[in-house]
């Protein structure tokens, strides 16, 4: 990752300081069209609504919601891009809608205590949790929002496959005619373990995708995000090498179930500036799978005891024979079998 | 540019130990292939001789002299990567050929005061002078081979061109709807005299690349590498908004004629991991140019004062009007127009 790479708070806001970072976000074209269809597709929600963006950023969000109608936004922005966005904002001549405020949104008051009837806010880092952004848009939403208000987005699932990765590691054994293994092999020493974010292809999917976890943004706690953990036995969907385990989130929006807005990170999706995250297995511990092979491992994904924003996300793969499959079972497993059997024996006897 | 960004030799070196940077190198398929042919197109010029690589890395350009028929390689590498390159030449049982020191070249020793016939190295980094490994290749030279022994590469020119850039700072204008000037005016701002590595697409050239350089490696000196500096007027060859300059080097290979491997990073030739490097203009320098409009500038390039390996490129646009035009010019400005005329009489009355 070689994006944010820092530690303490005031570092973090810093880093948004680097207007690369936001030249990505504000090319990333699935990203911009997700939000400004959910917005502008969604007129209706903002008309003469008040709003609040959470790092607000160059402030593009704002006047999304502003264009859509709403009569006052806060933007509020940690950074010194704030100045950035009110100089956007007024390029746009939408000073009298939206107010940019340069302050992290804890501290951060709204005249006469008032509250807001939209949160809008791109919290969103790579699988998802990495910058623990959600937090601040949590606490905006526990301090800020009506009781009836909207988030924007206001759903996020987390995903995880196992998948292959073979472009990275598997191409040693042949390299312009030397044998290179040795180097393949500490490759992937380096990496196991180590989440990366790099761009999988679909057909690279041994399964189509199995949620960790869904969020719904009105109800979610902090304290909820502090430990993610799944544990779970899946049935590969297709026959290839497992040698990771792919991470992607999928975000929807309010409106109309015909508006209803999502933005996608999935690798089948176009492709975003968040990618997909993967888990790299150790060499040792990648297999040829078949189709209706099982595969049984837990993931937790933990808050960084150090660095609050971050995540430590740890991999287990475990023994399919162990652990209790999903019934009724597609996998090719004996124990499956005899299950699926006995269970269409006791639904035969119950209809007899 | 997000590469190896250290300050002391000490980190340098373990820079290499991130065997990502070695991933990219290896997979470079430009490199690679013109490593290879230069090498194992010119088995004649291999065959029976004692061979030093410098910087060895992974040991693949060794094993290359060694399969080219190379009675001896020293392969030396000063990062704990000659562990990995022993290996892997071990894997391909080279070891009675390839000796592999893990120690600077400036540290290293040949024995009985030997010297060797072929000095292989892939020292080129970003706008060919960046990490100033040339140093130590041109340090082994000097040191270590034979009067008539041979450079593989044995060329390097460096190339600029006046660009435009446009992905990067023109799409602002409207930006889903929204007007986004000042914000890639900022990005502009932020970016400008800073040398970026990105790709840039042939036709955004203005002009087909002008010599800033070039180094016959059997002669040039650690001394000629400190400073470099070229002034000139060129001629744009298309319109186009000019909006940085663009550098890039070539390298050719000892061999006879029909066997000259190049490798190019010539924008027209296949994307390497070097890319290209572009020195983007701040915005009021920008331009748009007619074709046969002149630009006049001045680049220079010179060793980091706190940090050898590094140098800091100084761009500077000069007045067209006021500085000399090669003859004859191509360029439509009237004092060309006069002074071409002028010679063209000149050149009727020698006639006469």
């Amino acid at each position: 990752m070689d994006c944010i790479d820092q530690t303490d708070p005031a570092a973090y806001f810093d880093s948004y300081e680097d207007l690369k970072i936001h030249e990505l976000m504000l090319t990333d074209k699935p990203r911009q069209d997700a939000y400004q269809k959910a917005i502008l597709g969604n007129r209706a929600l903002f008309a003469g609504k008040t709003v609040l963006d959470v790092g607000a950023g160059t402030g593009i969000l704002s006047i999304f919601c502003a264009q859509a109608g709403a009569s006052k936004v806060y933007a509020v922005e940690a950074s010194n891009l704030a100045r950035l966005a009110r100089a956007v904002v007024e390029e746009n001549q939408l000073q009298a809608v939206i107010e940019v405020s340069e302050c992290k949104v804890e501290e951060f008051q709204l005249p006469d205590e008032e509250r807001v009837d939209i949160i809008v806010s791109e919290w969103m880092g790579f699988f998802l949790l990495h910058e623990g952004m959600l937090d601040s848009v949590l606490y905006a939403r526990d301090k800020f929002l009506k009781p009836n208000g909207l988030m924007f987005p206001d759903t996020a699932t987390l995903f995880v496959a196992p998948c292959s990765v073979p472009s990275r590691f598997d191409q040693w054994e042949d390299l312009s005619g030397v044998s290179m293994r040795c180097f393949g092999r500490a490759l992937r020493e380096q990496n196991s373990g180590n989440p990366e974010v790099l761009t999988v292809a679909p057909e690279h999917l041994l399964y189509e995708g199995h949620i960790i976890a869904w969020f719904d943004l009105m109800e979610v706690t902090i304290e909820e995000l502090n430990s993610i953990e799944v544990k779970d036995v899946i049935v590969a969907q297709r026959s290839g090498k497992l040698q990771g385990f792919c991470i992607w989130f999928d975000c929807t929006f309010p409106g109309d179930e015909a508006e209803q807005q999502q933005l996608s990170t999935n690798p089948s999706a176009s492709e975003t500036h968040w990618k997909q995250t993967v888990i790299p297995l150790p060499e040792d511990a990648c297999e040829e799978l078949e189709e209706r092979d099982p595969i049984a491992f837990s993931l937790t994904m933990t808050r960084n005891k150090e660095t609050n924003r971050r995540y430590d996300l740890q991999l287990t793969l475990l023994d399919s024979e162990k652990e209790e499959h999903h019934l009724p079972c597609e996998c090719h497993m004996t124990k499956c079998i005899l299950m699926k059997t006995h269970l269409e024996k006791m639904q035969v006897e119950e209809q007899l």
